[in-house]
């Protein structure tokens, strides 16, 4: 039994007490939360969660083996920190910390401590994700051309991040998880429009090495909510529209071949190739209570991390650049 | 009547013919293309209509006063620049020309000549189009903070023009003509991953004064269309998807606010406001209609022409511009 | 405080739970199933609420003023009758018996006994249909031409009960609360491919006075899953589409005129005007939760309640003639 | 070379000439309709066809060889026998004749006169019947369970014939054409809302033998347009959603196993098996050259005609007597 407590029970922390709870290997045991109101909601739907302000008591509670931080990006750090140090594993919201150099650290102490960090990239437990990923695993898609993500819709505006924080790890997580691969370099554009001087549109390229790119758009003014992504190959070609009842993955067997032609004024020197579209079945199983079965099975079992401190890592990584990129106007950023 | 001469009648060309024939104020009097082939197609459809293969028999015809130019971009200009020169007006398939030089010569010519430049920005007649433009000039949206244009398939590729020549021009005009505002600068990412190095993905931003970001996302290899405009306001908010067989064009209700709001670790600043969505009811006409409706008004009672010189020359300024930052990565360009 | 006892805890009444648990005004207090995993599943959620096999323990249990029941159609008359004469109120799962007989006992017994019956026609509470209702009470939509209801899906397949008696009861209940007459006849139509004799898809066309018609269809071997309600009037047309993920409610200023014509061999005699579609904001709150409020409203402040024993009875009545009708072809059962 | 001659060019039947232009094999030689602005549009487009007033012009014409009726229904008859008797081939716009007589009269001419009919069924050439039609053969689909067809829009209203005779023999054509059985029986149900007694909404119950249940529902008053088939079989099940921009056609690998399973209280007594969505490419030919195609070739080479007079007379048994069920409020007729 792995006894959990959660650190800051706002919108997302009561979703993973929830898959704690209903999880038969682990005990949900406290959470805390600088509001009392939440801390009062959690006791409602669970009277046997304790309930504390002060995360110091989750942090030194003996009965806790991992520590769930669900907080603003900016305390990541010292509660991630502070928890190792006593010896916890920790699970981090998305994205890992502030800075790469907080990632860096972080990592350097849990290996030290021989502890796990788990970064909560929940999108890498979903059905579509995992498809996906065997599709490219079995070479399905051929040489990979593009990555293209939309993650659009109106609020939910952070007080202290921009939208590209806000909503582009979970691209850039499934991007790096599929791709896999280093990149190389990152181009950003995006504008505020609010007197706060958060960017609510972004706009993001990456290039990586063998032609391929990567474009993410991320925006907080939508007036619809758009969760699309392309990934395109030199055999098929995959989109995942998030948003739909059903059928959310399309496998394309479409593509394109040059063909030889003769010098002709409006034809094309290329041809596409169009064939059935089909749709697999995917795993309908709840995201999150796959995410905590395999840190189960982690802690338990010793099985390797879906999304550990390095995946938060590269996914700061690009944030940062990605920073820097839209402050001077889209300037490229090495990685 | 309006005599009317159209160079090249590969794929585009024989819708112009078509409103040209049913307009009752034009005459469509000769067409000429290379291809014999294509001009048996139009001689069986319209009998009536002279075909050559040579463009002077169209550039010289005294019963022609429009001369129609269809062709690849790389022949704009000469062909443009010989109809004006014999006194011709004229209607130039979009993007204008291959070059700003060459635009710029265009208009000088035909200003000394006298004669009238349209460009074929079909989408500018648009019944969306004219909705949205008629909801922005009676202040419906408020301040303008994005346009966001995607446009992707697949094929059809161009021989001779990357995927940015070929496609951008549609949403580079309906941003200019929506926007109104002269464009500050221009950052643009791209990717070519046949062996001609065209780009056949390409991610475009322009920067435009007042905090105002446009971004045009083209593709050839995607595997669905899609053809959707977002432009958002500090008032409302519109939606065009041109790809819908109906509802094509819904206008939200939606924005943000600022909020007084005590400081809360998981709450936001700012409030989104959610309210009805509407779609107005636009104009069905075919755009090339009212296109050639709008030149014959402008050459038979003097009005003033939608879509002219200036509006193919701004469209060729961002492409090009667009060019010299896709092959530097990202490298903003001034306008 | 309202003590609240739930008989069976299948697949529907821990949502019902769910919303108990929640209301500050209820207590929910006891559950009973014959399934002991079940009420395991229910311990580990809620370790505060009591779990018993046998539903005596519910309705003689003086700490429960609300007796729910959730159960298949057979069982609900016999566990009813017993919570009413053990002066019990009862919220039943819908349909409300197997007969309309049963629904008439029950009415007369709760009358005797001053207690209330509530039916769970949840859609009732749905903020669509409460959008809709409020159209109609503002005479929007004109004189009432038809109400069309698809509610199509694969699967849950009940073992006791067709498909006309699981799914129909929804479109029923919200066809009665809209249109507000006594309908005077039904045609059924429908056929069962398994060997249990249980019709799988029908169709259930209902007469209203007016020359108002009304038809639903259901299906549990539908490979789409589709919700989708049209009511149309003499001025506006509604369509609700629950399966969207949003605007799920889309009102159209579209009708017909009679227009004077001469007499043409191709046009029609009658104009369609089509305006524009509106989508109408729609309160987002759970459906249940709106139930649960109103359940208290009646039982502590008197109010009226939305869904009581006659909403009931209307149901079962039109059930029991489509069944009637479906076994003879289609043959007109008068109401 | 066939020569063919056109009768009625209002709505259909200028699609029906710009085919037969196009078409090399057939000479679209004259047309006739009794007002002058239809033939003065024809002319515009077409001056090389001759146009009539008077239709004794074209069936009196020894240089054709097809007479084309696309006329309102109450002049099929005449107008076919006109044609058959002076020696032309006649194809007739759906639905055939007004009445079954005449529907037999017509065939039994033009056997003795062993001259062709064919009815303008142009779904039966679409793309997505023809691969549904092949799936159906090569067995994909099992057996087959229900036939489900909605056909829904505004408008456009026959002032001569019910919804029934407008819209229907689309799908009843569609649905002999894949379903290949003699229909057992009809029930109909419908209703007027305007003075001209005319069913403006409409539902036809088709009783085929082996269970195999049929649902056609049209509608004129309809605020959106659908056109959407459910065709299920034991083994897969299709949906053909003809408004679609593209992907119309889905192949689902679902259905229902019995499976054996101890009485369970809130469990069902089938399983329901789901995998892969499949979208199989189809033709994109547009239907109607598909359909010249098949004239021509049975003319010229003696092929099988696809849809002939018995496919005609059997489409208006079954509106013959859905008619008379509508008239008896669901009455079962005999087919």
């Amino acid at each position: 039994m792995i006894g959990v407590g959660v650190i800051g029970v706002g919108y997302w922390g009561p979703n993973l007490i929830r898959n704690f709870v209903t999880h038969p290997q682990t005990h949900m045991k406290a959470c805390c939360d600088l509001k009392s109101d939440r801390l009062q909601y959690i006791r409602r739907l669970y009277p046997a969660i304790e309930t504390h302000r002060d995360f110091q008591n989750i942090i030194n509670d003996s009965g806790i083996d991992l520590v769930v931080i669900c907080t603003p990006v900016h305390s990541h750090f010292e509660l991630a920190q502070a928890a190792l140090e006593n010896g916890k594993h920790v699970l981090i919201e998305k994205p890992m910390t502030a800075t790469v150099g907080e990632c860096e650290q972080l990592m350097e102490l849990a290996q030290r401590k021989q502890l796990k960090i788990f970064i909560d990239h929940t999108f890498l437990f979903h059905g579509a994700v995992s498809k996906i990923k065997s599709l490219i695993n079995a070479d399905e898609l051929g040489d990979l051309y593009y990555f293209d993500s939309v993650r659009v819709n109106l609020g939910l505006f952070q007080h202290d991040v921009n939208v590209l924080w806000d909503l582009a790890p979970h691209d850039i997580s499934i991007m790096q998880y599929l791709i896999d691969r280093k990149p190389e370099s990152v181009v950003a554009t995006g504008a505020a429009h609010l007197d706060n001087g958060l960017e609510d549109v972004a706009y993001l390229t990456v290039y990586y090495p063998g032609n391929l790119l990567a474009h993410i758009q991320v925006n907080w003014l939508s007036p619809v909510k758009i969760r699309q992504t392309l990934l395109a190959g030199s055999r098929k070609m995959i989109v995942w529209d998030d948003n739909q009842p059903s059928e959310k993955l399309r496998v394309y067997d479409k593509g394109i071949e040059v063909i030889e032609t003769d010098a002709q004024v409006y034809k094309t020197l290329v041809q596409y190739r169009t064939g059935d579209m089909h749709c697999p079945k995917i795993d309908a199983t709840e995201a999150l209570a796959v995410e905590v079965q395999n840190i189960v099975d982690v802690l338990i079992k010793g099985a390797k991390p879906v999304s550990d401190g390095l995946s938060g890592l590269m996914v700061v990584k690009i944030l940062e650049a990605a920073q820097h990129s839209i402050k001077q106007h889209g300037r490229e950023i090495k990685i």
